[in-house]
């Protein structure tokens, strides 16, 4: 339960102040606001703010002075079409602010994103809680033997049982280390206690952290993209997950084109689309004839859904 | 008077539709909302919507959970001790997003600062407004003597009229030759009518244009130092000014800081502090024992308010 | 011609400084460094300088510490596998500057993409020349019936000959008129003169100005891909094209890449896919039993070179 | 000693490889290219490439055609200039490469500058070396007393040896287990191995990484203006001093200029302006009388060396 009795207290208190606004507002995103989303063993995804909404796209694509009058579906039309030709500006519109608790080790993968904005809880100046990411069992896969940045089997029995105890392990013993380092409070009055911004080197990448991250929609969809998709690490996607979640909420008719053209998509090259043309002018063409190598054929039959 | 009847309606709608929220929510910005705030002779600056407030910027500083308990002097000396120190993120955890009417040569200014989100009338796909800015008399001026990018004395007599009567001539006979190229709803059945992606060229730089700019407050104190600066061309700094009045409105504190620590503050180098410390300690030293160049010395002196 | 004497001579002497350097050096580039291509009718693209090759952006993916000593087609198949997959940063670690002159309204497009360093030609501070584009006959085009943001027929006849003569006179006289209210020199010793800053306001959108541009190669990718496409506006394509050019000369690997997998690939949404892989199934699927709209089986058979 | 015999060897090949170039180039800097100057105990930063000089930023500031003919004096009046007054573009012309090795917790500070192209050594598909920073004696400091962002005194005796060992101690247990999980190479036969991209979870934040870094000039100054201030962190200023060095060979006035204009330099708010005006002329004013916060007025007093 990554929240304490306070915390959950003051996020009650948030959702108790309500107030009258004029700006565009989505009812279905506001009953998310400021709860936490459970991810991964300890940590939370929280919406703490938002601005604007899908017709906010429609009005910035159109430059328009009001909110629009036209028909719901001409509205999902143009957004459709906005993100079929990556007319990305007026998704740069909407804008998101999350309250994010997660391991180190996805911190670093996250922040490589860089047209965000963050502030993160400081450790030069805090201290961090005790608290780790484990993998679950069905977590703890194996190298992938075929791909040098993947994952393989679910690793089982003893390799399992031992992974899992050394991870443990070691985290919560350079843990307790480098609380003994803080000398917090002068425990031991003997001792000065290191200064916070050396003492937390002694931490784990498994470490819990947390920020606040607010981007726009359109920079969200690309985080979406790559961070959402089967090949990224499992770790990151389980927070992905969860801003689908709250962007389809938020945002329905740029969803679900964003599903249609982007999640669910796929890029063919000049010489992919070759052999597709080939193929459906009835000829029979297969890798040695193609052009293309092995590898990117088997990324087409891939995308094309065949077993070749 | 920018705005049509129509658009006065709409923008009269969009302000009749209050909804309930959970966000943080300003009422004194919220007073300003949607409404245009005249800006030269038909511009306007709006504000659509914004994310945020001054106690958004504590909140992200110390990564809370709730909105805060503690006492608003104790938020207020954050907020400044932040500004102070040039810790910039917080504030880019508040957004906003305006709607600018504004001369094509000022939105080239304008768009030169990069961390912004802009959607702008298209005049590839639409057809502009026959609305040019003309100087008012007051800020017709001659080209400084001493300085090679600023303004001297006003234009008077003769010179003003006949500058003002060519700025109107040629900005309206260029919009109407654009009309004729364009031939819209063939109005002259005859011909085919140009581009509108080409007859655009034929306009002269002071022809209205519009956009929805959309930023984070650090990106936009850092226009605002630049752009309300008395060193900003007047064209720029009035929307500036226009701005400043918003951001006073949206986030107090967050202002008062910014006017003290950056609008009303100046930058020492190392030169010019040992010259004020020598002064201080009682030591005679003017311009050729400083070892400051004399248009060094003169900016000193500017900044000190003193006339040597 | 787009130099002048002086100016030609400034190039000469620029390449004829040659240098000794340890960094990657691209000798086909090396060539066409300085050199003006002319673009359009008056303006031009000029490389000043680049930082980086096809191996620096191995080098970079590997994090490695020398310039690698690995086959060389091991280095294209990592390139291309970089590009394929979207791995943008190593695409990054090239940089390239050039040196172009522009019309204003190209340059008001250009200035959209963000991600890139520019320094423009100031008529703040100095004056501008007495240059404007004026197309050429053959992409003198009519507004397209289909495409509110395309081009349609070449304009002929009497109303050709009469939008350039007005293009040419309009731009001829507000420039004209700009330097008599500059009354640079005191060319009329009773006048003061308009400062600069507003002067310019006068001049029309087709007035040549000049700029520094410089960016990664990865947001150059970006950039060509958007505006090389042929539904770019004809005037930033040529640029576009010229840019081409020298990315080919610069990072031959990378142009490769780029090409088959970026400029000549298409992106099938999840709903295309499906039709797709349905025809290679042998179904007989037309738009009405697709789920795809008009206009989005329009796009697909337009990507599968089908006629339907 | 951080390079091993073949790093050495790559680099003394990378240096042997000299070629001809028409480029801007600075002899003083090519002197230091790929070199590798140590920081702290185990990392390294490295000069990989550059692109323009001191000069590269006049040729901008002016957009001319040439590298210019004026006096170097001229030239360095000109820059003085820029940097004093804020221009900043002019600086995004030149740009420098490094290839960094530090330690992840100092990655993590650095990563937040995100104007920046950054290529990290990637754990997810690659193994890190065993390598760890541990601070000399002279840098193992505590927790200020005053200031809970910095560095009290020097812990020395016992606490001192303690803290060493556990530092020492964590890291190398941590990467044991961590290697013994990748199980490499199947050392173990009868495991798996756990993926690469889990098992570096186990690795504490003063492992090192490395990664190629690339900025412009301008951004490197407001990087260096953070991390070269007597305020941050020693190990990354460590990094920003080493940084300070390549600067002073490569754009020596620029440099000099950074120096007295913002290193070196101060900002005084409206109200300490106010203060020092009054004691100029010559009234006694306290922090009582002053209008400024405690906090501000020792501020102040520091700024103008003055013990009060």
């Amino acid at each position: 339960m990554p929240l304490s009795a306070q915390q959950t207290a003051e996020i009650a208190a948030a959702r108790a102040a309500e107030a009258r606004t004029l700006r565009p507002t989505v009812p279905a995103l506001e009953a998310m606001l400021f709860h936490a989303m459970p991810v991964l063993d300890h940590g939370f995804l929280r919406v703490i703010d938002y601005m604007g909404d899908d017709a906010a796209v429609v009005q910035a694509a159109r430059v328009s002075y009001g909110r629009g009058t036209r028909a719901a579906n001409e509205d999902r039309g143009l957004i459709r079409y906005l993100i079929r030709h990556r007319h990305s500006t007026p998704f740069e519109m909407c804008e998101i602010k999350y309250h994010v608790k997660l391991p180190i080790f996805v911190a670093r993968q996250w922040i490589r994103h860089r047209t965000a904005n963050v502030n993160e809880y400081s450790a030069r100046y805090s201290i961090l809680d005790k608290e780790f990411y484990i993998p679950a069992p069905e977590h703890l896969a194996a190298q992938s033997t075929v791909n040098r940045q993947g994952r393989g089997d679910i690793l089982t029995g003893d390799e399992a049982a031992e992974v899992l105890r050394l991870l443990r392990a070691d985290a919560g013993q350079a843990y307790d280390h480098y609380a003994w380092m803080l000398n917090e409070d002068q425990a031991d009055p003997a001792r000065q206690g290191l200064a916070r911004e050396l003492a937390r080197m002694n931490l784990t990448l498994n470490t819990y952290t947390q920020w606040y991250w607010k981007t726009d929609l359109h920079n969200l969809f690309h985080f979406l993209s790559l961070r959402a998709d089967p090949h990224a690490q499992y770790e990151i996607r389980a927070y992905a997950e969860a801003m689908l979640e709250t962007v389809k909420a938020w945002v329905p008719a740029s969803y679900e084109a964003f599903c249609d053209y982007r999640l669910g998509a796929a890029t063919l090259s000049a010489g992919m689309l070759a052999v597709v043309r080939r193929r459906l002018a009835g000829e029979k063409v297969g890798q040695p004839e193609s052009g293309l190598s092995k590898r990117e054929w088997r990324e087409l039959m891939e995308i094309l859904g065949l077993a070749e």
